[in-house]
């Protein structure tokens, strides 16, 4: 596996980016980026489960079905959400600018949000930046397109990988966005991943979906799904060899590769949690299911008592055990729960370990990662989530977010 | 309606209680309590259903099906929860005192506790505060009770009403303790609630869980279940007329007053919450049926983002539209739905209200009271919930819990 350098992100043939300041967000600072697709580029989504669906997420989910993607338009700053009909129009004035100059066709261009709900998006700075922007697109751009998506986020969000496949180079590059409102399904409000490995439109697809079961709707900061989470997988099918056409081995260097690049920005994200002073990770064993799995998982993960017991780095084991028992799981499941903070075995056969030292624990939580493992006994299946703790700044953060 | 007093509250003929400092509390106050009942009393309680139920949970679950109950005991400082057979074996020694002193069966008594999870119960400092415990029985001792299951609460919440129905006067009284790990189902840690009308074991049940229903399951905190929640309606039996004899005027006399007891505690649980600032009502109306309206309400009120914009007297009412986005509401609902806070329409017809005025609402967002009204125009039923917003001070209470 060929590693990345540290600032810059491989480009990927066939994938051209551009961003700009567009006096969208309020600091100086790029906030608005498009991406341009090769003609031969197919392109999957999975949108925000939110009924509450932002005017860029209904036009997207509409337009992603067309054959002929083009461009992508990203902005900061504003998510265009709960402006109804009139969110709607802005759009369509902004994509028929982008018509204008590019002569592409409305139903060949997805368009993204972030930023404050509830305003109307000012439709006419986009407008405005849209020639310079267009100037500009270069497949090296994919740093400024990182940063332009960002919000609350403290840094941006990035993952690249190569990888060596016959004699061909496969590349893959991401970025994503999300520290706050994050939750399944989907957790992260903005995500954009490119290969140039050529692929069916059925099978993009189905890597999209099964990845973001194992990545973002595994994660979760406070809870909420936003308005206008949207997850992209664009193929620009610029490699000779196919997917279709690669051995299963082949086919699993991959799927693996991808995977990682996924789960590095799931992780990035809440590393990045609005206030987190914790990386906690959540293994669940020996399960009967992974959805049972996960409800425990979250039950745990988004429970204010849990999560503030880790801020204050207090073994509160009750709060993780309390939290079990709020979740789906059965009354079997129950007894033969074991709990474990890092390697230090809790609680077993329905009460605490007798060998169990409070101090040991409390030493342990000090870490700024901390595991905590949950052995059901009633399956073979597992799975992992990650999340973060609340902290004062936390509120800070929330309370002062428009002012 | 009498009013009662504003220091006393209405003893109960027939339900004796005695509060005493048992050593359990970290600090010196009440910390355990006896309540006695005369031989023709009838209990009926609902309880956690948190799936790691602590062990006095699993003993009263269990012996309020018997017919002849004799004694409650109530300790606060230590929940019994997490302990498996070591907390029933702790039960059953107390337990044994109390036959001791009063010939009463084991399964005639009903146990709750509330405190600290996954730590065991001194079950000595109970056996030895037992025996100067039962001599302070008295009718009149509610106020000390109320007192003596308070942890992280500020205050002890109380309610008591008299009514005159035929010739007889019917009292109520109750109290309650919660405060953070408050969450239907079951909401309230503990409640208790007596009144002298005679009426049948069916029917208190039946009471008991429409109030349940209406009250304690329509507030929320932090969207933490506890272990340990338990809720009890007792009738001492001691008027010459029944509930049955009732005419049905008469009946929803009786119902109103015990409905109001009932919503007054649950009020007072949210008015009491960690770290609250503001006091939230979120009415929801024109709704197809209660399960929706619940759901909405409980997805605003379980949202950090919304509760930290009211601790910030923000009108982010974005974050209103994305919370209710993320419950089980159904698309038509959202496309009819109007926000209102306070008495200011925010949101119809899918977009901002033209006239909005957002100075007016962040103005209205200064008191302590807030109303979030929502109108569904999708059917006729209508649900109220509570909640309170989330602080600093919650984290701060939280983080500090055992230190």
């Amino acid at each position: 596996m060929i590693k990345k350098k540290n600032e810059n992100l491989y480009p990927v043939e066939g994938v051209k980016l551009a961003s700009i300041y567009s006096k969208m967000y309020k600091k100086r600072r790029y906030d608005l980026s498009i991406i341009e697709l090769c003609k031969e580029a197919i392109v999957s989504g999975v949108f925000t489960e939110n009924k509450a669906k932002a005017a860029p997420v209904i036009i997207s989910k509409n337009h992603i079905r067309g054959k002929n993607l083009k461009y992508l338009i990203i902005n900061s700053g504003n998510a265009n959400a709960g402006t109804g009909e009139d969110g709607i129009k802005d759009i369509k004035k902004y994509c028929r600018k982008i018509s204008d100059l590019t002569s592409c066709n409305f139903k060949d261009i997805l368009v993204f949000s972030t930023g404050v709900i509830g305003e109307r998006i000012k439709a006419n700075f986009i407008v405005e930046a849209l020639p310079k922007l267009i100037k500009r697109l270069d497949e090296n751009n994919w740093q400024k397109f990182s940063k332009s998506i960002m919000t609350t986020d403290t840094c941006n969000k990035t993952s690249c990988k190569k990888i060596k496949i016959r004699d061909e180079v496969v590349t893959i590059t991401g970025v994503a966005k999300g520290s706050g409102m994050i939750m399944p399904n989907m957790a992260t409000m903005l995500s954009f991943v490119a290969t140039n490995l050529k692929i069916s439109k059925n099978e993009l697809d189905s890597i999209l979906k099964q990845l973001t079961e194992k990545s973002y709707n595994m994660i979760t900061v406070d809870g909420d799904t936003s308005t206008n989470d949207s997850s992209i997988l664009i193929s620009s099918s610029k490699t000779k060899i196919s997917y279709k056409q690669l051995n299963l081995k082949e086919k699993n260097k991959f799927y693996s590769c991808i995977e990682s690049i996924y789960i590095d920005l799931a992780k990035k994200i809440i590393k990045d949690a609005e206030g987190a002073t914790k990386f906690i990770t959540i293994n669940i064993k020996k399960i009967k299911n992974k959805k049972i799995g996960k409800n425990i998982g979250m039950s745990i993960a988004n429970s204010p008592l849990v999560k503030t017991a880790m801020f204050a780095e207090d073994p509160n084991w009750g709060r993780i055990l309390s939290a079990i028992g709020n979740s789906n799981v059965g009354s079997y499941d129950m007894r033969k729960l074991e709990i474990y903070i890092g390697n230090f075995l809790i609680f077993k056969n329905n009460q605490l370990n007798k060998k169990y030292n409070e101090n040991k624990v409390a030493k342990y939580l000090k870490n700024k990662n901390i595991d905590i493992n949950l052995i059901l006994n009633n399956g073979k299946d597992e799975v992992t989530l990650w999340t973060s703790d609340l902290s004062h700044k936390y509120i800070k953060i929330n309370a002062e977010y428009r002012t």
